[in-house]
């Protein structure tokens, strides 16, 4: 693979040393001592040789310093934020990850599963596209090779994963919109058909009946979860007989979508309208208005979710692990909470 | 590397040919027939057969089918759209990527290039952290594998190049502002030492004193370029004696910034200020207003550089390549040229 001409024999004899000494260095085995280590090394740099990896992973059968990254939409800045977590963890461990992005396409997830399987990956970590069957993990898993799905959950996988608690954020959404005096409140973006959505939705639906609502699905408008959708689900729901007031939107990206389109209207977010996003990206802060939304903060749970697989890959060990991380609703200007108070201060 | 214990005698022998034919197969060689190339696959795929292509770039000894991409903040949808249009190229040709972030560490940058080095990559495409040299591609080119520079060039380093006319682009929206009325055009954000700040400050820079107009070096301001420095530039900017009333921004990502910045002053851009980015972003069409950004099209320019790469490590010469793509702007809200065009109108 490596076409660099330098072999272990020069780095022995420029080291002074016995070539399996250069070999256990190398290996970063904890038999060479430390003076010993930095004269190898020493001359490895001089002479410019490149370790061949490949090959060494085959002759120690051991694992690979190779891992698998799957997501969605990197477009999306929350799969960017996950994926850039993910990258600081395996960067430090000493690992280097393939990257595919998906696009939403089965076949594409696919091809890209079996060309990284080939490529001698020690671990996939896989945000799954839409329409994903636990079978999909099976090459992988009969492999003896650990994975880790984030974000959306597919039922009986037997995979380790690493979700968020969608209900209990969308229920806490929900409920501040209500506290906020909101009657009329749309969840906005997002396919129905995926668990999150479908998480999401019922701590939405829970929080409406908590509060004497009646749920009206006329006010849950899907659309893709990105900015375009997010300007589409409120142009939809703007034309209802009896529009909402403010929306619990399906992710930040919708969100922005959303505060877009209600400008567009000449309608003010956070003035005007109550808009909640879910993710916490990092725009999310910068954003005028301050994006109330809430946060799972995606680079946190790309970095837990690269340390759960690196456990499993260094203990040699396949054991699924399910984790449910939790949420918080960061309440900025958006929402309209901030104004609220005011109003309720000087009413007072 | 793969666990799996299925070999290829397993398959000649469920498929009724020799193993010499399987391995003809996996190897995608033209000498085998349609048919029998059939009864070879079904096989493969009946018994869950993988095939180790590490072991077989070894055997092979030709290049491997991985490629690396280094990007400097993905979390930029400027970049994370250029990874995007690399990897449907790269998955199209049957290439899997490394793909790293360095968020402009040198360190980090020298880090993986070396592990991409060590894990076989046949070619490599990075935009480069800023302060790369061009003895950084050096253990690379040494090695005969091809490197192809985006965004950002790095003077002597005799490796293929993909680049944006940032020159021509900043003339051409700096232009634009002028001929809208603008005087006072500031240049807001960037990093005022890489070659891309410093092409676009001197298109601006030209454009206006062929204006006529003496450049007030206190109208450029750098700031990091993402959305919060575009917050931050447009905030000195406007605390200026003679303020701005319309700038050119670094890039899109502080394009948005400015917006923000300028509505929490109760300026509105669009309306009481031209803001110009440059990018050409997807999210740049869905805002409100519109962006008016030069169109760098960077999916288009990772689907042109993953090309550029495959051309290279197919042909098996290194051969630097030198390419500069014109860029154009798209002209929409946030300069204000649609109420300007109306102004005009009326009084016409």
């Amino acid at each position: 693979m490596t076409r660099s001409r330098v072999t272990v024999i020069d780095i022995a004899r420029a080291a002074g040393v016995s070539k399996s000494t250069v070999s256990l260095v190398l290996q970063a085995s904890p038999l060479v001592n430390e003076q010993t280590r930095a004269k190898v090394n020493a001359a490895i740099r001089e002479l410019g040789y490149v370790y061949n990896r490949g090959a060494a992973n085959l002759r120690q059968t051991a694992s690979s310093k190779i891992v698998g990254i799957v997501v969605n939409d990197l477009t999306n800045s929350f799969f960017a934020e996950l994926a850039v977590g993910m990258d600081m963890v395996m960067q430090s461990a000493g690992f280097v990850q393939f990257l595919a992005n998906t696009g939403e396409s089965l076949d594409r997830q696919r091809e890209v599963i079996a060309s990284m399987h080939e490529h001698g990956i020690s671990g996939l970590i896989i945000s799954p596209a839409r329409g994903t069957e636990a079978a999909d993990f099976k090459p992988l898993t009969a492999a003896g090779i650990p994975v880790v799905i984030v974000v959306r959950n597919i039922a009986g996988a037997k995979v380790s994963s690493l979700l968020s608690d969608n209900y209990a954020g969308a229920r806490e959404a929900t409920e501040h919109l209500l506290s906020l005096g909101h009657r009329r409140i749309a969840f906005l973006g997002g396919f129905s058909d995926t668990t999150v959505a479908l998480e999401r939705v019922h701590g939405y639906r829970d929080a409406l009946v908590q509060a004497g609502i009646a749920a009206d699905d006329a006010l849950i408008v899907n659309s893709a979860p990105s900015r375009a959708g997010g300007v589409a689900a409120v142009e939809r729901a703007m034309l209802l007989a009896e529009p909402p007031t403010a929306a619990l939107c399906f992710n930040d990206a919708v969100a922005f979508g959303v505060c877009d389109g209600l400008r567009a209207r000449g309608v003010e977010p956070g003035r005007d309208f109550g808009v909640v996003g879910f993710d916490g990206v990092i725009e999310a802060q910068a954003a005028v208005p301050a994006l109330t939304t809430v946060s799972v903060d995606p680079q946190g749970m790309g970095r837990r979710a690269a340390q759960m697989l690196l456990k499993q890959i260094n203990s040699g060990r396949v054991e699924a692990e399910a984790m449910v991380t939790s949420v918080r609703l960061a309440v900025r200007q958006s929402c309209g909470a901030a104004m609220k108070d005011m109003g309720r201060r000087n009413t007072a």
